[in-house]
């Protein structure tokens, strides 16, 4: 029989990479035959916790049906962040930790969601549910996807539940949170030898709303500045975006990950959306978002409401 | 603060109804402020456990957003099967064991599906998971639940989980399995009495492919002349029906308890496709479908498909 394949979403993060892995390990330890893939390559930060705790690189699909007929989702479900023939598959699993939106199946699943920071932290009652141990290097990417997804506990989205779990974690994987935290993230801020293409598909999700097409980049930084000194670079970037894939909307979010602030930079016709969103004004498409940190929690929901009452 | 109010879908059968219940107790247990209520009364065998179990029927509602922001589904997700303001209520929680689908939400949150038979089952996990204890009335409408949904273990959606979540609950009930569960089985074959009407609303689900709207309605029975026998009167309901709803499909599945086949009386312009997904010829409108007892393994995902490869 063929290999159930598990990943995470386009355009990987740390957690959606790392959960690819620690969800297939589970599996595999009751008895699945899963490999997990990646929809992309790593980002700077999740390959500096690959190298820190010595995990391969996953291997890159963009389509699955051709070498199975099963695959489990991680870190997402909506259709149009999956892989592209994901319409064709069977879906075994879902373990994820975002709202719910086109996504279906034909039969029942497995399905578990809890509106907590991360994937991982979900996945870590698993291993506990199953009674299944945690290797050090596997809990050592499972923090990394929980420092990842919560900037080291600072994003709204982060709980209780995501501390504790990052703590039980740290101590089997043998290492400081605090410490190797800020070592990962940082790791993940190193903008200056990246192309503006590039850094707008570091981490970015795409949705619809009312008909309208919406994408969301995220870039961490330690200064503002090292990302909008590549300004009219990042403009153009966007436009050629939008223009091949008919956006409604473009916002660049730039994350400022120690002071914990955003600024975006905001293209396309639906633009004047945002700033009904948000209660602000953009100037020269800018604006700074005091406070926000997190895509899912403080920049979607108010998009979504804002693009459902036009 | 308002409640919240927890509900299965609308034509409610006893999973429906006592997962409301079941799974109200365990939230106000874990300190939630929760109201079990139901979208419609309960059939003859739900009333059977409810009488058993000296349970209140509960309050039934049409519409929730007047009297609660927040809501909890269970044993069900699509929204056509649920309250009928349900876009405007956040969604807090979901429990069920169906597909997923026509589902979504604007924000993260609780969502739990796995594929066994009943929704009881993953309700019963949830009460050890949270440490709290089962009382043994609850225990018996939750045994109820499951033997209802799988027939008595008979159905092909029954899981190992069942048979061993069933046994665990009749125990703190303290009923002998076989002999409550056939005892309720049969309290929900009692035809005689009842309209066409009222047969055809007992236990139905709506659902749409491809744009075309299909309506299964399920009546378990210990002889299928019980209900045959009233086959003009049926097919005049089934007909309205069809013209008030612009139903394309409508399926009668008639199932025997006791041999667990099924015989199907079916009505529409696309009743063609329901030959084709059983791969069978209909005489009369009617057609035996031999070991067929599921709705959920065993009619949808056919129809499902032959509906996709129109």
């Amino acid at each position: 029989m063929s290999k159930i394949l598990i990943f995470g979403h386009l355009n990987p993060d740390t957690d959606a990479i790392t959960s690819a892995i620690s969800f297939s390990y589970l599996q595999n330890a009751i008895g699945k035959n899963t490999e997990p893939v990646a929809l992309g390559i790593p980002n700077d930060e999740t390959q500096y916790a690959l190298d820190y705790f010595k995990t391969k690189t996953l291997r890159v699909i963009t389509k699955a049906s051709e070498e199975t007929l099963e695959v489990m989702l991680v870190d997402h479900n909506e259709f149009q962040q999956s892989v592209s023939d994901i319409s064709d598959l069977t879906i075994g699993a879902v373990i994820d930790h975002h709202r719910i939106s086109n996504f279906q199946t034909v039969n029942p699943l497995y399905y578990r969601a809890e509106p907590v920071g991360c994937t991982q932290t979900i996945i870590l009652k698993l291993f506990k549910e199953n009674h299944i141990q945690i290797p050090p290097e596997i809990a050592g990417l499972m923090l990394s996807g929980i420092i990842s997804d919560t900037l080291l506990f600072k994003s709204p989205t982060c709980t209780e539940e995501d501390i504790k779990a990052a703590h039980e974690l740290a101590s089997i994987a043998g290492v400081n949170v605090n410490v190797y935290g800020l070592d990962l993230l940082k790791a993940g801020t190193n903008i200056s030898d990246k192309k503006a293409e590039e850094l707008l598909s570091m981490d970015a999700k795409s949705f619809e709303v009312d008909g309208k097409k919406v994408r969301v980049a995220q870039i961490n930084c330690v200064d503002f500045n090292d990302v909008f000194c590549k300004k009219a670079e990042l403009i153009n970037a966007i436009n050629k975006e939008i223009s091949i894939q008919n956006y409604d909307l473009f916002l660049l979010v730039v994350t400022n990950i120690l002071d914990s602030d955003s600024k975006i930079l905001v293209l396309g016709n639906a633009a004047p959306i945002a700033e009904n969103a948000f209660g602000i004004t953009l100037h020269e498409n800018e604006a700074i978002l005091k406070g926000v940190v997190s895509r899912k929690k403080q920049i979607i929901p108010p998009l979504t409401k804002a693009l459902s009452n036009k």
